[in-house]
């Protein structure tokens, strides 16, 4: 089997979804780095592959995909069989994590990612951290958090029953947030939250791509 | 076939996705009005379903899902043999339907849905239009508008052959836009995304969904 190919970066949320997505799967791929401080991304190889100029790309063979939830939905149902179930078995397991994949791109995504450009991506740059916006964005932020607190109540996973795209959509940008934007002590108030997060977040897939910066 | 419920409102966007979905594929719904100007998302029986307190929900039997765009894909999947084929047969196919679904909630929603909003909701509710934020957002909504132009120069649909989930996920909130919002003028500046709206808002499910308010 040919590896397929991602455009993008390692250090990149989108990319290491797509990355831990294919190392569920057990999908052997190779990355082709996109440099975004040096202008790759708008470059026309680029943008014939991903027209807003954003990654990562993907390619398997003929077929080429973009936005990296897509491409996680197409590796997931390609390899269906093999590795981690990650989008379940009957239509009813199947909306139940669709339903967690969608509130993770518009309830919990929005706010934190915004928080993780400000503590983590900004200062990388050389940019100032704008703490009012941190702090408006915690408090939206502890709002979706609550309600998670109570659906894991009683649920080791976002689906009720086992480790699927829903838990899998949250690691990258979760990660930042804990181990570099100061956020282990906002999850830490949520009890069944962190408890989630410890065992999501220790998954060999994860371990692997994290350590990738 | 018992009809399935959605819980939401006539006039909302979303709620708007879910029934064009159920119209497209020949399913009988009925809908369950939740009046968010009596709070009635905020109450109990109505955070049973979504634990957000947002609409729309829905069930089919006992499967309850939420998050529009994952009814979408439940309704879409479940009924996959009956009405117009939303998502596409093959896996490139699917992929295809999939990156355009992805392209619509990450680049093109954000900035229409907050000019809707300016220009459309917060007027209704008597409260001003900040002009400033409307220039900012269409200026970004332009960007997106301009990569749709040319991806659509030689194709009829966003999946290149038929109309789809992709498509259909664009019509609640270009519909305001276009008529109540002041985006007619806008639109027609892209002379292949306005011929491509002529084609997908005069389809019999979008002009019956949008005649509802």
């Amino acid at each position: 089997m040919a590896p397929v190919t991602i455009y993008g970066m390692n250090m990149s949320t989108c990319t290491r979804r797509v990355i831990t997505t294919l190392e569920e799967k057990s999908v052997p791929y190779e990355v082709v780095t996109v440099d975004l401080s040096k202008g790759a991304h708008k470059q026309p190889d680029h943008l014939a592959r991903q027209p807003f100029g954003q990654i990562p790309a993907f390619e398997d063979g003929d077929v080429k995909v973009f936005e990296s939830r897509a491409i996680a939905r197409y590796i997931s149902n390609k390899w269906a069989s093999q590795g981690t179930d990650l989008l379940g078995k009957t239509a009813a397991e199947k909306a139940l994590t669709d339903t967690w994949v969608e509130v993770e791109a518009q309830n919990y995504n929005p706010p934190l990612s915004t928080i993780v450009a400000q503590k983590v991506f900004l200062p990388m740059y050389g940019q100032q951290t704008d703490e009012k916006v941190v702090a408006q964005e915690t408090e939206k932020l502890e709002k979706v958090l609550a309600v998670y607190d109570a659906h894991l109540a009683d649920k080791e996973y976002l689906n009720g029953s086992s480790f699927s795209a829903a838990d899998l959509s949250h690691l990258a940008y979760t990660d930042y947030y804990v181990n570099k934007g100061g956020g282990e002590a906002v999850l830490k108030k949520y009890p069944n939250v962190w408890a989630w997060w410890q065992r999501i977040s220790s998954r060999p897939s994860w371990q692997k791509v994290s350590a990738m910066y």
